[in-house]
């Protein structure tokens, strides 16, 4: 399929990226394609970025049917740009679209289009440290009938934001509440996919939460209120007594482009990495044996973000301190050193553009 | 607040209302009010049906803050025009706003947008047997910035849609798979709110079902995967041994107000209706023993759907003989006959325009 290309007449001003924040302001440029039920997608286009007019009666604003990606393009010190696994996203979108009967993309083909937009949006790749050009890939269902049943037309489209770290504090150590009322996710749902829903869910607990002061909340299973399955918008890793234990894919967690890096990047620093069930009961008594060493989040947003401190059901668990452990040092170090070109990408995860 | 009212120039052509399908075709106006964070509700307009331009990081696309409501509004025999507990759809929508974090609607004004919308639209209002002006308000989030958590600016609107009757075959019985794999919702999560979120859940359930013959899907509980929670987008009523038995709201079912309507009718006809937690389990032992006498769904959209049939993990629950049965028969005629003037509303349910 050809990509049409509209010229921007006049292109926005760029801020200094040392200043920039997350996911606020958008470049010049977006990708846009249409799906109608039995022609599949076409008129793919990169046009300037600007607003979709869509009915009132779309499907997406009554039924749901939306996902999307999140991935980065990063400025390296030559001044190149370079992606990191986009592959890897494009699958999971494919995986989303399966659950929530969206028709799904030729992985090959997006990733030309991501990469033809980013040639003409090249500029807009920022070069301050801890800065990047953050990728959200995204489809919605247009059809406009109200009536609960898959929609036969979409939308996918791409847009671009320059961003600065996700958290303003950068790596330092969160506090985070482990939710014992509000549930993410069931299995039979649609926890594994980047669903529209599964985040709609979670906003209530999260500014509860943040009004206690903590930064995020750590999810249970569905079922027992017992297994731990992501911490906010990532998943989780604990290390006790050495070990570094993640919870399982288990139907209601994402399978994170991140979390699937650090597991490797984990095992190659000489660590034991178990993918298993574990439950808020086994953390905190790891805790309360002096054994709970290391904490932290993974996600493509915020990369690396540790765990200082655990609240749960009243008990409060202060891991390391407070402070930044060293196996979470250097997981950062070498994940953010692979993706800004500054460390050996052994793994062929990075995408040259 | 004023109501802005910006006129059609030419309307629509009306079809005839014998051939309508539902939610398919929309009428000449719609109404529409923007909120923002310290500003609360403001440009509350009415205005030519039309598409909405929105940012494609507006946050509907992204985290799924989108509720909705469905209500209808009745033509009488003598011509007039009237609504069925439109408050009790408005409040349940404040409840959903509650779950997803979205602001909440004064009831009495929205009521009297849509009184004014539908005097505009009083030509819209069907006449033919078993048809109705299909009401469908919704709020979405439109912050255009790519990052979870509550949108500071949403749209609320009102849209129409002249319709038929929701099943073409009518108030036939249906079939039914119960669903074994698949979860609607659990406790803790947004089952009991009319969140986006939820159908999309359901998309592929639904489909899967349809494609094996049924019509929808009966919900077991995502804990347990044996109680029953809802069928399809309905809630569900089962007559055992002469007692009418539905699931007890519990968080992850949605209140319905043909549920709660169907309770007061059946109650009045003699009835005994226990609102408990029920599993697939008795209802099972019950079709074996002979005293599973009736089952239906109720909600808006269908009003009463009789299940004719059960499949349950290869089980097959044929119900009085996938015929229509008295209990059914009666609350769909008393039912109906209020909504469109033919019974006497002794419940003050209706609103007269």
């Amino acid at each position: 399929m050809d990509i049409r290309i509209t010229e921007v007449q006049v292109g926005k001003e760029k801020q200094d990226s040392s200043t920039l924040g997350f996911g606020l302001t958008f470049t010049d440029y977006m990708f846009m394609m249409d799906y109608t039920e039995g022609k599949g997608w076409q008129d793919a286009q990169i046009l300037p970025y600007s607003p979709i007019a869509l009915e009132p009666s779309a499907m997406v604003f009554h039924y749901g049917q939306a996902i999307f990606e999140g991935l980065k393009a990063y400025r390296t010190a030559d001044g190149k740009i370079q992606l990191f696994r986009p592959e890897v996203n494009f699958a999971r979108l494919n995986v989303s679209c399966e659950r929530l009967s969206m028709p799904t993309v030729d992985i090959d083909f997006v990733i030309q289009a991501l990469i033809k937009l980013l040639e003409l949006e090249a500029d807009w790749v920022p070069s301050a440290p801890h800065t990047s050009l953050y990728i959200r890939p995204f489809m919605i269902a247009t059809e406009p009938i109200v009536g609960v049943r898959a929609s036969l037309t979409y939308k996918f489209m791409i847009i671009l934001s320059p961003s600065g770290p996700y958290y303003k504090e950068g790596i330092n150590p969160v506090k985070i509440h482990v939710e014992n009322h509000y549930v993410r996710a069931v299995k039979g749902g649609i926890g594994f996919a980047k669903a529209a829903g599964n985040y709609a869910a979670g906003i209530k607990p999260q500014m509860d939460a943040k009004e206690k002061g903590y930064a995020q909340v750590l999810w249970l299973d569905g079922v027992e209120k017992k297994y731990i399955e992501e911490v906010g918008t990532m998943n989780v890793f604990f290390k006790i007594n050495g070990e570094i234990i993640t919870p399982a894919l288990n139907g209601s967690i994402l399978a994170g482009v991140t979390r699937d890096s650090s597991i490797q990047l984990l095992k190659d620093m000489g660590l034991k990495v178990t993918e298993r069930k574990i439950s808020i009961h086994e953390v905190y008594e790891a805790f309360e044996q002096g054994l709970l060493e290391e904490a932290f989040g993974t996600g493509t947003a915020a990369v690396i973000s540790p765990i200082g401190e655990l609240e749960w059901d009243g008990h409060i668990m202060s891991i390391n301190k407070g402070e930044i452990g060293p196996i979470v040092h250097e997981l950062y170090e070498t994940l953010t050193g692979i993706q800004n070109g500054e460390v050996e990408d052994k793994y062929n995860w990075i995408v040259k553009i």
